[in-house]
Parts: structure tokens; C-alpha cells; sequence
């Protein structure tokens, strides 16, 4: 872990050093993180296997609210990595973590945020292997790259959605975009006719998505193609779909929803674009022969993990169509959300 | 390459995808990088090696001039990865990316930022694999993770440094550091008596420092431990001090430096504390048994590297000294830079 620029008369090393001695040492459990005390990590990759690669980071009032408990604010950061890993298939190896802290943060923000990230560390068996941490004017930000490994030429690939396949979905969606707006405005949750829990659960799933690491296994076995739902599932179906030069048609009542999400969506139908569009789900969207659909359910089913069928693969040109109940075809203001 | 959360009604993709197709494709080279078109990407580390993981950043403002050429910031931000690569013996692989951009940010300054990028990846055989992009209110940060290979169990380690080995440094200290005060400070090209060439060549070595990539074989095969200088000479002396648990001595007046460096010193000799704990370096700090030493130079000099010996290492506790040319014991106020 690299302390660039650091400042300090100790003779046993910068302020910097001690943060990271403090607060990061204990989550690289990886013997290659060298306990963060070189400049890189070495890490070996399994013979046969591949490494993939990825990296998605988080920033302060873009991606999460700056007064979110820290702890919460670590596991987004490093589970959006995770989701990434789990739709392609792999196996978590470790992850580097770059921190742009201001002067704000104070020492308890750190070691609740140590603590966070060091909890799903070991849960999703996912050590730090080193990083950087630096002063930022501001806001916080925290940049991962996350690494898995997976058998050589098994990565479940976005392109590899076949015309037949089912279009198939994990968990819920749409239950994070609802909790954006239940963050930004708590009198929606009135509205809406939520309880205190389905309310929470919507604020959780914003602040805490669940990847779904329990059945890469089955998703290289499994699915011909995937990817993780992250801009929306309507933005990233089209992605799929051009990617792999196929068209999609989703019926929207097959959509899975939370208990939540349906409560919120029955007072108030126009939600149905913010659930399919407004992202940050961090559910796998897969594309399965019809013959494996069941084979994937029972193995995802006995890792915890739901799955749905929301509709076909056909042959196209890169085409994703969603249907209402009627048959008509829905179109969408912004068919994922954001900044660009 | 994850757009995540991006907006446009286009088919073709978002603006965001728009921007990386544009201005990030052309340097993912790399099969693995899957034309930044997945998730993830995925390499295949050879038989018999291990890969090299290391992390690093810079932010506008904190580790560059807002108003710096956007070539240069992008080259700085990938060159302090490969100096890291270079130090611990490693050959490039590639390096994901995570830009987060703000409003301001022209497309011209991204045309310039990518072609910086392109031409040093290119130039370091260190191909673009996947990244990120966001929007930030500020202020534009890059962060970077890059990856190498090297034969399984010979990295380069800071620990490596063993009493009777010599301290070794690649190229010049100080540049960097004293081209941070002329930027800062235009009037000091005056006082220092710097001609343009001078003073072009301090500016130049801190807006894009120069990795030493090209001996890392060489420093695999010579060296016994050693890092990169970017915290300063004293500190980054110190720190491989601690971790090898040797002493070193070091004599300033056998610190290389560049002519610009020497002009500056000799019109204001208390510069020698910015030249030896200012930072910003990226040459290699290596400890080299004596028998090892002309060897590693003739590698180096084939290669266009300098090399020279400014100290011993000795048996101690871990601690670094620095004397003067009567023997006294120089002490640092800050013997390593910055902001903690």
C-alpha cells in the first residue's frame, strides 16, 4: 500500500502509514498483500485459470449520501466489484482499494468504514491486496479493482446471449432506485403506503446491494451469457443485446419485485420506469438455454439466490423491447439513468 | 468498461459509452480487454509467473495543476504505476482506469488526456483492460491499477535490502520536487540562475516522471530488495530501513543530480532538503550486493539507465542516516512529503 506523500517525524513511519497499519492492515489476509508493506502485491493465479479484472468506485453525494454510515458506504464500494465478478462467473481472488479522504473524515468514519469493508473482506472471501490513500479538497472517494479467477475460457460474457435463451434476472429490481428516492424524500414512503420494513428494505438495498458471488459457479455452467444489472435493467438488457446482436422481449409482469417495490408501485404506477431504469440493482441478468433454466434455478436456489424468467432471447439486431400486460411495447424517457 | 449509471435515449448506447468508445477504446489493445465491451476483463498470467498488483492516483489540485496538459496528467498517472512495476521487477500486463470527470472537463481535454494514455501504453507495452468513468463535482481525480508479470518468487522486495549491500539509485533526485516550487513559484528559475533547458527540465520531471521499466529484469536478477522513491529519498530510505530491519548511510554529496538540480542547490544550498525528502521522483531505490554492482550498472546502462551507488547498507534496527560532506549527521524537519 503506497503512502505517497505522507508527512510525519516518526521515525516508525507517516501519519499515513499508521492509517493504514490502523485501520486497513487487518483485511489483507492474502499472503501476496506483504501485511501493505511493499509497493505492490504478488499474487499467483491457479494453473489452468484466467484473471479477471475489474474496477468501479464510489464518490461522495454521486453515489452514496455523505453522511451514510461508513461502514455501508465500504461495502457498496466493494460490493459493486463483487457484483461484477459474480455475472462473469468468478471467483473472488482480492481487490486493491484507492481512498481520496478530505479533512473532514475523521478517525471514526475510517474505522467504521475499516470495519465495514474488513466484514464483507471475509464474507465474500475477498482480501485488500494493497491501494493508496490520499487528500482530496473533496468529495470522499473510493475507487476498487477487484479481481477473480475462473477455469481458462469460462468468463460468462455479455456477447454470449443466443437467440432461444430465456431471458433471466436474480433477486428484485428496482428496490434501489425506490430507495434513492425514499432517501431524498422520506415522505414518499407515506405515499407509498410502506411499513417500516419494506420501507428499510428499500433504503438497504440502495445502501448495501447484494451481490450475487453465491452462484458464479452455476453461472458458468449455466448461462450462455451475462452481466450485472448496474444502469437499470432496461439499459442494461439493451446492452446485452448489443453485444451479442440479439434482440429481447421482456413481458413487465414478469419482472420480479420486492413486497416493497409492489406496494410503492401500486400507489403510484408510474414508478415502473424509475424500478426498470434507475439502476444500481447489482442483480445478475442472464442469458440460459431453456434447458439449463431449471437446472441454474435449483443450483441458485440452493445457494439462497431467486431467479426469473422475464422473457426470450430472439434473433434481432441488438434490440431490447418491454411489454406491458396488454402487449404494448413501453418506451422510455432515459432508458438508464445518469450523469453523462 | 463500466458505464454505470449514464443517460441517453440513443440506442447506440449512452453518451458514456459514446465517450469511452472514443476516447478509451484505441488503447485496449489487449484481447482481454474485450474492446471495453463487458464487465470485466480477463488475462492469462504464463506458467510459472505470478502478477504484480499495485494501485495509484492523482488528484487535480492535490497531485497536479488543474491547468496541466491533460496528456501530461494521464501519462503522470499511468508512469507512477509502472515506476511501481519497475521497482519490484515486474514486465507491464495492463491497468484498469477510473476517471471521475467534472462538468468543466472539455472534449478536448479528453482527446488530449487519451492520446497522452494511448502513446504510453504503447511506449511501456501496458495496454488499457477496463475502468471507469464518473462525474464528479470535483476535482477530476485518475486513479489506476496496474498489473505485471514476473517469474514466480522474484519480485523485488523493500524487505530484500541485507546489511553489506550498497544503496543504489537510478537517475537523478530532486527534479521533480523543485519543479513543484518553479511551478508554484516562476520568479525561482531567476534566483536559481536556471536557463530554459534547466528550467524545462525540472518542470518536464515533474509533470511526467520516467519509469524505469526498462531494467527490470535486470533488478529481478541484481538486486536483492528494493522500491520506488516517491515520498522522497529519506523517507522511501527509511521505509525499506524498516522493513528489511538494516541500517543504511548514505552520503549526500554521492545523491545524483541533474545539472538543473546542482545550479539550483549551489544558489541556494538549503534546498537540499527539498531535493532529498520533496518526492515526486520515480527512480528506483535498490539495495545491490557489492559483487552484484557492476553488473546491474552494465544492464542499466544498455538499457539507457544510470545507476549510482550513494551509500551502505549496514546491520541495525531500521533506520536510514544521511551525512554531509564533513560527516555530520544530517536531520530532515519532514523526511517524507504531504498531507496526513
Amino acid at each position: 500500500m503506497a503512502a505517497r506523500k505522507s508527512t510525519s517525524k516518526s521515525t516508525q513511519g507517516s501519519a499515513e502509514d499508521r492509517l493504514i497499519a490502523r485501520h486497513f492492515r487487518p483485511l489483507a489476509t492474502h499472503p501476496g498483500a506483504l501485511g501493505l508493506g511493499d509497493d505492490a502485491a504478488v499474487v499467483a493465479v491457479p494453473t489452468g485459470h484466467e484473471l479477471v479484472l475489474t474496477s468501479d468506485g464510489v464518490i461522495a453525494g454521486v453515489h452514496f449520501f455523505p453522511d451514510d454510515p461508513p461502514d455501508t458506504v465500504a461495502k457498496k464500494a466493494l460490493r459493486i466489484n463483487l457484483s461484477d465478478l459474480a455475472a462473469k462467473g468468478a471467483q473472488p481472488l482480492g481487490f486493491l482499494l484507492s481512498v481520496a479522504l478530505t479533512r473532514e473524515v475523521t478517525d471514526d468514519w475510517l474505522a467504521s468504514f475499516a470495519a465495514g469493508m474488513r466484514a464483507d473482506a471475509k464474507k465474500f472471501g475477498c482480501p485488500l491486496l494493497g491501494g493508496d490513500t490520499d487528500r482530496t479538497p473533496g468529495p470522499v472517494s473510493v475507487s476498487i479493482a477487484a479481481f477473480g479467477t475462473l477455469p481458462r475460457g469460462s468468463m460468462v460474457r455479455r456477447a454470449g446471449a443466443r437467440a432461444g435463451d430465456r431471458v433471466v434476472v436474480t433477486g428484485t429490481i428496482g428496490d434501489a432506485a425506490l430507495g434513492v428516492i425514499l432517501r431524498r424524500d422520506p415522505g414518499a414512503a407515506e405515499r407509498w403506503r410502506l411499513d417500516d420494513r419494506t420501507r428499510e428494505h428499500l433504503l438497504r438495498r440502495y445502501r448495501v446491494p447484494e451481490p450475487r458471488n453465491a452462484i458464479a459457479a452455476a453461472l458458468r455452467r449455466y448461462a450462455s451469457g451475462g452481466m450485472d444489472v448496474s444502469d437499470g435493467l432496461v439499459g442494461d438488457l439493451a446492452k446485452t443485446c448489443r453485444a451479442a446482436q440479439v434482440d429481447a422481449d421482456v413481458e413487465i409482469a414478469r419482472v420480479p419485485l420486492s413486497r416493497a417495490a409492489r406496494a410503492a408501485l401500486a400507489a403510484e404506477p408510474a414508478l415502473i420506469e424509475t424500478i426498470l431504469t434507475g439502476g444500481d440493482d447489482f442483480e445478475v441478468l442472464a442469458s440460459v438455454s431453456p434447458r439449463k433454466v431449471d437446472a441454474l434455478r435449483k443450483a441458485a436456489k440452493a445457494a439462497g439466490v431467486s431467479i426469473t424468467e422475464i422473457g426470450e432471447f430472439a434473433k434481432g439486431r441488438g434490440v431490447a423491447r418491454f411489454t406491458d400486460a396488454q402487449g404494448r411495447l413501453l418506451e422510455f424517457a432515459r432508458p438508464s439513468y445518469s450523469h453523462f
